[in-house]
């Protein structure tokens, strides 16, 4: 089952705030209850949001009362303003965004299947897409990781954060299924938990052998020489990059330079913003204090505490050993390797 | 109210589990109890369960039936041998255990008072000189922090976490009460929540603006220069300067390391244990893996997760910029300036 799936007319999502303890589905032909989806985290990741995203805006073509072109588009640029404001700080959705409304601007012929229908199709294309680059991906990623090797990976980057395979956890199932020992120290969290809630789950589920730990304990690991490797999934990439990540990347990033551990992003193209310089560059969103306040609905200070809550913050490029993308494996000058890639050189050798 | 107090003939311990919900506490004459409070933390705090546990062999003393000096040693050995497995890392513990033990074995004159009420009249000089040595720590702390200074915190080494004024945040009050304009970061301290529900309460209480944040997020405000200094209260410092502390203080001092701000930690010097070399002598407590996989008895994952929960970790002196004492300020090389200390020859110029 997708983590993002179309069937019978509606959009499919697994509920991810409510996993592990249950196992629930969302279905909806609600523009606005998808884009409540994705600012409550009930669908997150950064390609499962892209792909949300993508059929929320066929939904909102399917549903445009109008067989005006312009008044369609005007429908469209409504749902989506609604979309957009979400989750700031996510490439994947203005990206999908992006590219649905430029697909419904594309003139057709006359005759041609209705925009609602083109635009659905275009979607289910993008789902295909993704599941094929998270494939290449795990191929890729797998190659930087030894047999035997202890793996450090924070948030939730496996099958869940996207249609079906996943970036960080991508590869190492992976390397997993192809025989290699495996073993992965999974971060908690905070303040959503998605490394104990979703990435220990989906470790289990694959039979790799895994171990959670709080936050605050991969430095005590990385000390002990525990932890061979650091494996993240990253939400923004910037030219030279410089990536915004889940709130605690860049603390793992600077403990694992301090102790000579590789330090890999995964990273479809997608998620790399070539408009972007630098990490300055990017909008951090801050969210709810309450997710800090409280764990699943239970006060764990004070109601009226003090709170920062930061969703991201950003590890400069000079961090980062190398990035998997789906077209290769891309070390620094990133500046110069991610330019190549995009300009269709492909991965310098 | 002191944490840790005698009345009606009983030990009162404020139940720090129930913070800061409830304000209720424990009244007791069992050394069983005092036992299994410092075991649930309940009490907790290095010089909060050094008290606890003198209290709890002085009431073992007052309770033994026997007159015989050997049967009451053998008693006190019992009630030492129930209290020393509590908390196998706590210094303090062991401290006032053995320190008990041998007031009990020293000699008296006949017709001295008996043993069980001489017994107890240490206990309360201990926590008198418990409360007088955090004032001192206070003050002298306090020259390490400057007018306008944000301080990054980890646990809570408040109040609570002694009798009276507690270690690394009673340099911050006393500064704050002193007029300086201080703004405290106190990490949530996962797995078992102390920075959120219990420091950031003290800190409320104090009036000493603060910013709860989650245990991820210390590393993103010292990459924007919004941390000036971390202060932090240890559990066990070796001969060389080694520190254990809380489960994320090492990181957080390699996170200071890098962006070069300045790491202190504040510790009376019963928590400096001389019979221990470097850190790798420390023996780091693992505890009870729900505490990682429940929040407030609310699970946060399968409850069969593979989990590994270090309650301490140990930070090696080259990472720490001063000891904060109650004789003084001590600093590099520490095999140097400690011994100098505890041969009595003081803080060196």
């Amino acid at each position: 089952m997708r983590t993002v799936s179309w069937s019978d007319d509606q959009v499919v999502l697994i509920d991810q705030t409510r996993l592990p303890h249950q196992t629930e589905y969302i279905r909806t032909r609600s523009v606005q209850r998808l884009a409540e989806a994705i600012r409550v985290m009930e669908v997150r990741g950064a390609p499962a949001i892209g792909v949300t995203a993508a059929y929320a805006m066929a939904l909102a073509a399917l549903q445009s009362s109008s067989n005006d072109p312009q008044q369609q588009l005007a429908a469209l640029e409504r749902a989506r303003e609604l979309l957009a404001q979400t989750r700031p700080t996510a490439t994947n959705l203005f990206w999908a965004l992006n590219h649905m409304m430029e697909f419904a601007r594309e003139p057709v012929s006359d005759g041609a299947t209705p925009l609602g229908e083109r635009m659905l199709e275009e979607a289910h294309r993008m789902a295909d897409e993704d599941v094929a680059i998270n494939q290449r991906l795990a191929e890729i990623g797998a190659e930087l990781i030894p047999d035997g090797a202890n793996v450090s990976t924070h948030c939730n980057c496996g099958p869940l954060c996207a249609v079906d395979l996943g970036t960080a956890m991508a590869p190492v199932i992976y390397a997993h299924q192809q025989g290699k020992s495996i073993h992965v120290f999974t971060d908690e969290t905070r303040p959503r938990l998605q490394g104990a809630k979703l990435n220990a789950w989906e470790l289990a589920n694959a039979g790799v052998p895994y171990t959670l730990i709080t936050d605050n304990t991969a430095a005590y690991l990385m000390q002990q020489g525990k932890i061979d490797l650091v494996m993240i999934g990253v939400d923004r990439v910037t030219a030279n990059g410089d990536t915004a990540a889940k709130i605690g990347v860049y603390g793992l990033a600077v403990l694992a330079h301090h102790h000579r551990i590789p330090f890999y992003a995964v990273s479809p193209l997608s998620t790399i913003d070539m408009s972007l310089a630098t990490g300055s560059d990017i909008a951090v969103e801050q969210r709810d204090p309450d997710e800090v306040r409280k764990v699943n609905d239970t006060l764990i200070t004070m109601p009226d505490a003090n709170v920062l809550n930061y969703a991201f913050d950003v590890t400069p490029s000079t961090l980062i050993t190398a990035i998997v993308t789906e077209v290769g494996i891309v070390r620094p000058p990133y500046r110069k390797s991610l330019a190549e890639v995009f300009d269709g050189r492909g991965i310098p050798g």
